[in-house]
């Protein structure tokens, strides 16, 4: 099977004009098929307060109300997506911004309301990689933001981490695919204050030493459990660190495997 | 040749929920292969002022400086090509929301600086017929904003007329273009004060005899203007009138031909 890498980039990076800069040429470099995912949860955050909208999150998660979705789809879907895709377009990326509403790309449905109402998010239901796969086959690289629609004309809110994982899950019928999760460290650590203890290989049986021995902290645990269960379904690789890592010229990232 | 038809909504129709879903399930029940594109310049305006950013007009158009090209990225690129994809995508049309810059579509140039600085506002250079071209023929309908690129990196605010006209010449080499203006009036009116005044048939000879008797006024004369000038460089027929011609089960509306 042909490869094909998905890399998801954060908050940190988006706020970061010379970050995004440098990751963008460094994507734009990336050798074959490839699909870039991005938050932009900050910028919301942001223009939400300039609007008089407060943003409440709980668990990390944000709660996200009609008036909070019109900023999302403001936000992810235009700034920050048709940003970054014309910055690609000018290093010769040939690039399609994309909610999961177009192409039909990524259906959900909107959260069940249990303890916790967070409005208008959308847990991933498809993933239409025949869809995908046609715009890929065109010559186009998908830029995705973190929305997704219920087909019933609601677009929904949903974690650009989760839209990754089930992109990569969904992709791996047609592909072997490589999943990048670019953030602000260099990689898992065991020692979560000392940059340099990047746990360089992980797989199943490690993590499961890890987990016993606590050295998982809690913010890299949904992260890491994300990961394995894309793992089981079907993705071949996945790499955590810093956007430097797209390069692969040193090792200093996180490579997990089953 | 094949033919494909390209239609225009305005702001009046966006702003109005009940006019927007009506022209959907218009659009939606349009036989055969087709492009949508939208304005959105009242809820720019709408959201630019609740911000506190001023919108200043001159000549109907706006001058869109970098705080207004933020808006315009968020509230066309985003809120409105969104909810309007979402929306076609439960009646079933397998739209695709685009920017000039998604798939390099349209590119265009920052306009000159004369007597008037539009700011970041761009005239179209060139549309790339074939990539939109393989959108369509991969059962994509391509849902325009009216935002462009320069192909360095620049986002640039567009005219939605002119987006349209540039659209219809440029897919002319591959289709036979109806080209729809979808606006308030029932079409070219003879006497602006009744509606009941639709000039049905226009041509450029008609329309020379209108001009010399002065029954054109001034807000349609651009777009008529733009309307020759689209027929002249390939595009077939150009229809002007509200929502409803799209059916064309009467022919209450103006045909314009060359």
């Amino acid at each position: 099977m042909e490869k094909l890498s998905i890399v998801k980039i954060g908050g940190n990076i988006i706020e970061n004009q010379t970050a995004l800069s440098t990751f963008l040429k460094l994507f734009s470099n990336l050798k074959g098929k490839k699909i870039l995912v991005h938050g932009g949860g900050k910028r919301a955050t942001q223009i939400a307060s300039k609007l008089g909208i407060e943003s409440k999150m709980i668990n990390g998660r944000r709660i996200t109300d009609a008036k909070t979705l019109e900023v999302i789809t403001m936000v992810y879907g235009g700034l920050v997506n048709k940003t970054i895709v014309a910055n690609l377009q000018a290093l010769h990326s040939n690039t399609i911004g994309l909610s999961g509403a177009d192409a039909n790309s990524i259906t959900s449905q909107k959260r069940l309301v249990t303890d916790i109402d967070f409005g208008f998010v959308g847990d991933v239901t498809s993933v239409n990689h025949h869809a995908i796969n046609k715009l890929i086959q065109a010559d186009f690289t998908p830029v995705f933001c973190a929305i997704t629609h219920d087909k019933n004309g609601q677009l929904l809110n949903t974690n650009a981490d989760t839209i990754s994982s089930e992109l990569a899950i969904g992709m791996s019928q047609l592909y072997q695919v490589a999943l990048y999760y670019c953030f602000e460290l260099n990689g898992v650590l065991k020692d979560i204050n000392d940059k340099n203890t990047v746990i360089k290989q992980l797989n199943s049986k490690s993590y499961k030493t890890l987990l016993e021995t606590n050295i998982i902290t809690e913010g890299m645990l949904p992260k890491l459990e994300n990961c394995f269960y894309a793992l089981q379904n079907g993705v071949k690789t996945i790499y955590m660190g810093n956007t430097a890592m797209l390069t692969q010229e040193d090792d200093n990232f996180t490579t997990i495997t089953l």
